[in-house]
């Protein structure tokens, strides 16, 4: 099965899995802009040390969120060593064997050492990581005030040439080299959207907002499932 | 914003968050269970090192599967310190700040030292992590050869006490604790499945097969989406 590793397949395997890792800083950004949480590693104490987390990437750099006090971020000081990965699972890839079945994914790590930003770059940064989760939202809602903006830590982690891997496996799994009755094929997985449901707390008259309006939009339908 | 770290929740901050650190291992089995994708950290000469990697929870271990020769895992030598993070995204939570906006999302990290199977174990382990992509595939199919076997390697991490985090939120933003006109609620996230697509190498009449078929109907239909 695929899906073991980031690790680069050599020229003969990107035909025979269908699967690439890319040199194209595009791709990592499309990746990275695609999917909303990752997973933030470092080493605390010679141990491994993890935590989702969600992120915008800004440019050439990813902003973390974390809170003070309490936060995850509080064990993670800045310059330590750091690795961000995603990873979205597309389809099934189901094979003749076992051995060939897969998945279509895209997935991305970026390595690098953790940065603080400047105060007065805190407040830009946490609109930054809102607006990526729902476009047009901050300009519906006040802004962050002295005390939320004390409250939150938000680090940079650079994206920098030659530290940063992306891995994409698209298509159906390889044809059969063997006689074989099996069905094979691929089922993509698809995220969708629910309606919108609004808290007890909102008016009943309150009309969704255009930056939810919008990103439902933005969601694909669902296919037909008939079989 | 949430989903800043797996940091254990205080009494108080679990009903202003609606966030909950569990520490009922069915909850872990249950998250574990409904991800078919996660990140493998370990530490490589002192650096953080990360894979996302398909896995199958087998009672009280987690299965992880590498290939042989170039694959990820050959890295990570047996009885080194890692961890396994999964996290699905459920919702988006709509907040009438940015500071209280959130996502509603389940998390899990195992941490403990990668062990090796026994050869014997590893047929039936890459069964295992075929059948929970696909329940009812390897009945259908061929069993896995030798030769097959010998080029994969599967390696396990016990799940084992005090070893673990789980994490989820749900439910709505925390009530505004100011005046104000903001819609706030939440958006649910789903998966679902496209329609199976046969690769070209399979003849035509070939039915989709009982696995796929059981595979679609446990996906949720798509919520009615008209706002």
């Amino acid at each position: 099965m695929g899906l073991d590793g980031v690790v680069p397949t050599v020229p003969g395997e990107v035909s025979r899995h269908r699967e690439r890792a890319s040199t194209d800083v595009a791709v990592l950004h499309a990746v990275l802009d695609a999917i909303t949480v990752g997973t933030l590693s470092t080493v605390v104490d010679g141990q491994p040390w993890v935590v989702p987390m969600l992120f915008a990437r800004d440019a050439d750099r990813l902003l973390l969120h974390g809170s003070t006090g309490a936060g995850a971020l509080r064990h993670v000081a800045a310059g330590v060593p750091a690795a961000f990965s995603v990873v979205a699972m597309d389809a099934l890839v189901v094979a003749h064997t076992t051995f060939e079945s897969s998945a279509n994914y895209r997935s991305a790590v970026v390595r690098g050492h953790l940065q603080p930003l400047a105060d007065a770059e805190q407040a830009t940064a946490l609109d930054q990581l809102a607006e990526r989760l729902l476009p047009g939202r901050t300009s519906e809602i006040r802004g962050t005030t002295a005390k939320e903006r004390a409250a939150t830590l938000v680090t940079q982690l650079p994206i920098e040439p030659q530290s940063w891997t992306v891995k994409i496996r698209t298509g159906p799994p390889s044809p059969p080299d063997e006689p074989t009755d099996a069905w094979t094929g691929v089922v993509a997985l698809h995220t969708v959207a629910g309606p919108p449901e609004p808290a007890g707390s909102t008016p009943p008259d309150r009309p969704v907002p255009p930056s939810v309006r919008r990103l439902l939009s933005e969601y694909p339908t669902v296919p037909d499932r008939q079989t």
